[in-house]
């Protein structure tokens, strides 16, 4: 049973290979009357997009989308939205060596090991190039998301390069935009910049953390027990290529805390609803919104394509060595940033829906300004 | 749109409430012709049952399981599996004070929030109680993954109590059995007893990381690109009650490795296939498994029912305070550990099944044994 | 992959064999702070029990239901509804004769060639028993109904026993409460009652067709293409047991229809909606309602289990005879009305949910009530 | 809650509007290794086209579909299917006048009802061209079930006319592809070109009933309780446009059967399974295939786009006339036996997958052979 859809009510479909003619995907669910055309899918597309920076994959793709269906005079109709995108820049000349070779941290192995067969050009479906439909549904999803009872933003930034860490005392959202890494503060991103060139230099790659929030979100979304808001987000960014780790809120380093430090303290705020002192929740509890920030993290592991020889074997079982030439990333952490916005708007829009068809109406919305200190990993 | 069943071919919805008549749930997708009888699940219950030493909660509950359909002279017969367990010890009394008021850190208010009612009496729906209804569906998915190729061993341990990690150079997955925390060395284990004693006796509590390890699984499991085996992984963790955070091989300490770090290499195994030399992946690449140990770790957060008063407001809105009396968990990490193994379980055998579903014939089974070092985070 | 649950939005899972120790269902998708009890549920589970009149089998089941979960202090929680029914008549001894033997028209056969193993007494999981689950869920969808925009009435009624057709220009819908074969005409039950003696006699059994009519669902109920509002009722009722045929308005009598006579005129109603001169498309076009009565008949084979000794083979793949004894229906379809009435409210449930989320808010109610003539069949 | 899937193993997900850019699907689901082309697709896609004798719709489409995924070197990869057909034909300028104006019998008020907005232009989402799409993924369901353990072989014919009947004692199913309407006799053939030119130069339309059959399929295919091969099979016939009814065997002919007479008897035949005397069943007993011919008949309204002026009402809701000029088919029923076996096809694929993940092999294949009379519907 395959399994390229995701989501319940706002579902989409994706479909295409890294080096076929083309990629796109089919989302159902989306609510009639909504504005959509092209140019708004188009500018998250443009974030997402290869070839920006020197550190970022080169592969040159205009990723220009075309909605084929679902929207009549500039209005969504509630039937399937179409989304296509052509490939254009496919060089399958450079991918001749990885034919009949499996290189090691790719899905070369297990997709030979699982369907007998595969499309080796360029990762053909494990390619992360699948990522460009996901950040195309979720710009449908952002607009699902204008029809809350209050303006929802899911905002993301890159907050670990190796062992460099962001400096949350500067944290700046309007930064984000401003630097190739999606940092939002100024300083750090210079010294990725420079820890950056030496592995992009050295032909190796790194590893990275990303952080993504939701602000606006109504307590009330999430289906307990196994549709958790929580336990969709993890799945969610778990499915994006190279991800390892998921977090909510003090995430692991909730292991060390005490019950008095973790549980998030309520005074009264306004309309009878909780202040929350603190937010180590990251805004989720019993797998439903609180009403504060939704604050989710995800490790993405260093590019596997790297200019170092590595061992490996080949189809026919023998043992030989394979160095990945090609156009890749150094920091395939960086262009996920978008692509976490984009499942985090999908999975809120899921619920949204959800919420809406069991309860009728949803809940109230809660404070997701002050609280204790700053920190949600708690310092 | 409620959310209260897991998997999609093996498949189990659980029902009840902390103190009302009966927990359980209907398995639906168990093959046909698989030995299953009481006394089996019974074990598993057993290992997850509160009031066994003075870390867990002292509610006394013999959570005796009933097989109340599915079952015909001792095999399954393919069609729904209905497991009941009766509630015997309810003391609702214990539960008056938190009717009016939110207890911080528990999803009271978020309950509230979203059905605008509630049943209050134990955490009603919210209690980790449910989690037996997972455990008794584990059992049954561990009589499902008999029938794979191999046999498939799914086993858990608690790794972190606090600040305190398990000494993984002596890890002796038999200890496992020995001690009250499912530790993997009695040395630490003698030291987290001390350390919760303390815990403890000052009416507070603490997270914890539990990691969960499948032996055996063939290469092939998992559907990409949203089905991927990791995503259902991570998501079936981070709906257990007061997991914050799930990672895979690896995990979060991937986002300091470079890509030669990173992949794992590979040499020539039996029948051609490949003998990985270390398992950063956590046995799973591009959502598919590769034959080596399936690696999983997730931190649970403190029991949020402290014997300090925390400020909360109540149902009015009104400012107050609140101390959690009652019988509870000081490390709640502790009983996460058999209900993680039973997710993994359920996991794996929907996997089997929806590999089997579209292949026909599961993959290869890889090396589950020797790799470079011993430890998948990398040291 | 097995399918023992119904419904999207609003879905229930059964589970129980006829002579298990019980049966029932958990129905997960019901909305908070509805009035709920068992004996609101149990209203509907009397007209469907057995042992009512000799028509039907006298097997005895009180077929008392209990709700463990998902009820607090007689509202709804939002959390999943399970209900029970323990079978108490089980007397097994009646079914030792086909342990060994596949009964004709039965799924006997079936169940041995698809899982191997079968219960064989009383039918196990295929028996008419496991309707009650069906019955007891559609209580409880009849209770979501009550909060749709405007009342929404499920009734059904018997319309042909054999060869015996109702005379519609006697319909009455009282009568339908006042008879053993809810028949909504006096005279026809008391020609159905002298001609099902003549069967019941003879050790013989006849087929049926069940009419059920929904009142009051508004305009814009269905999810096209696939989830068509007629495509979801034709399977929900051909999964009722002995069901052959589904139609929904004019059904198969529109193959002898003109466009002329078929297309169902339009004049102005009220609020600017349309009021239909007649309602040929059994209140459906495109899949979705239309707001006139929803019409949908099914067919209902006659009982299998017959006095007449018929050819079979044995479980060895010898030819043998059988002669099924113990309490069966003469006409089965007498009790399918309940079952299809459940079937309906269940369907309507799970749309008018569904519609919500996708748009918010209901559409507007049409006419129900005058049309150009009294037959949707069209004379 | 949208529904534009269908199946659960094997699915496909449409899109498109009649006057878009195009129409098509993502088939998800499809075994690896199987060979697959647009030229086998395309087959099928020529029998449905339209423009292809006077009896049908004149507008001109050739139906070109494009494999945008999925297949590398001629083989499926497992992965999704992508399937597109460009609309070509589109003369948007016929469908100015039914913009504000909704034409009895058509989904044009439904779709306004529900959504609030439609496509107007030729049906928008509601028109039959969206068939296309599941003729082109029942091309693939058909190279699914060739993987099945005996060949299984999907036909359909057109029986009945409005009120012509097919002979069935001179059915060919060589003649099916010998006459435009696909009819299995070459002299009820004459009769409805005589009767269908009639309608036709009236400007009438006519209604009708379509025949599938398939033959091969092995025992045990079907998932009860509610995902019953004959349960599956009534929704997917009753979502094809202008449907109004479905029976399976003898169907709605059961209900004036006896117990004796329908019950189809056994013998024993070859490896110890039963040789059925007849099959009223048609191929399904307890939703469970027996091995004998799976037969199923469906009922399709007149099209309602005809010639004679309808009273119908306006957008404004005022009092108003309709004819529907234009290019539609008198009798839609003929083009939708492609379509009817396409449903089956992609049906039975779906159960084969499910049986195969439940199951893990298929059951024994029965006889489709010798049966007591020809007639399943017991004439």
């Amino acid at each position: 049973m395959a399994g390229n859809s995701f989501g319940t009510l706002f579902r989409f479909t994706t479909f295409g290979e890294s080096h076929g003619p083309a990629i796109g995907c089919i989302v159902d669910g989306v609510p009639p009357r909504l504005p959509l055309d092209e140019a708004f899918i188009q500018g998250f597309l443009d974030r997402r997009r290869p070839g920006q920076s020197r550190f970022v994959t080169q592969r040159q793709e205009p990723d220009a989308v075309r909605i084929l269906s679902g929207v009549f005079e500039g209005l969504t109709t509630g039937t399937p939205v179409m989304l296509e995108i052509v490939n254009q820049d496919q060089r399958s000349r450079d991918y001749g060596e990885i034919r009949d070779r499996f290189r090691p941290g790719h899905a070369d192995w297990t997709y030979q090991a699982k369907y007998g067969i595969r499309d080796h050009r360029g990762g053909g479906r494990s390619s992360a190039r699948e990522t460009a439909s996901r950040v195309a549904a979720g710009a449908v999803a952002r607009r699902v998301l204008e029809t809350a009872p209050a303006p929802v933003t899911v905002r993301g930034a890159l907050v670990q390069v190796g062992p460099h860490r962001v400096d949350r005392a500067r944290w700046d959202w309007a930064e984000v935009e401003r630097n190739p890494f999606f940092c939002p503060d100024a300083g750090t991103a210079a010294l990725w910049a420079d820890y950056l060139d030496g592995v992009r230099k050295a032909g190796s790659s790194i590893g990275a953390v990303v952080e993504v929030v939701a602000s606006g979100v109504p307590a009330g979304w999430g289906e307990p027990i196994y549709d958790k808001l929580d336990g969709d987000l993890a799945r969610a960014m778990m499915t994006i290529n190279a991800v390892k780790g998921v977090e909510i809120g003090a995430g692991f380093a909730a292991a060390e805390l005490s019950g008095e430090e973790n549980a998030d303290e309520m005074r009264a705020g306004p309309d009878g609803q909780p202040l929350f002192l603190s937010n180590r929740a990251g805004g989720i509890l019993g797998g439903i919104s609180t009403g504060q920030d939704i604050v989710v993290r995800f490790a993405v592991k260093p590019t596997s394509s790297i200019l170092t020889p590595r061992r490996t074997i080949d189809t026919a079982g023998h043992e030989t060595e394979i160095v990945t030439k090609g156009r890749h990333d150094p920091c395939v952490g960086i262009r996920a940033v978008p692509v976490g916005e984009a499942m985090m708007a999908c999975v809120l829009a899921d619920h949204f829906l959800r919420h809406r068809a069991l309860v009728g109406a949803p809940g109230p919305v809660g404070n997701g300004g002050p609280v204790e200190d700053g920190d949600p990993v708690g310092g």
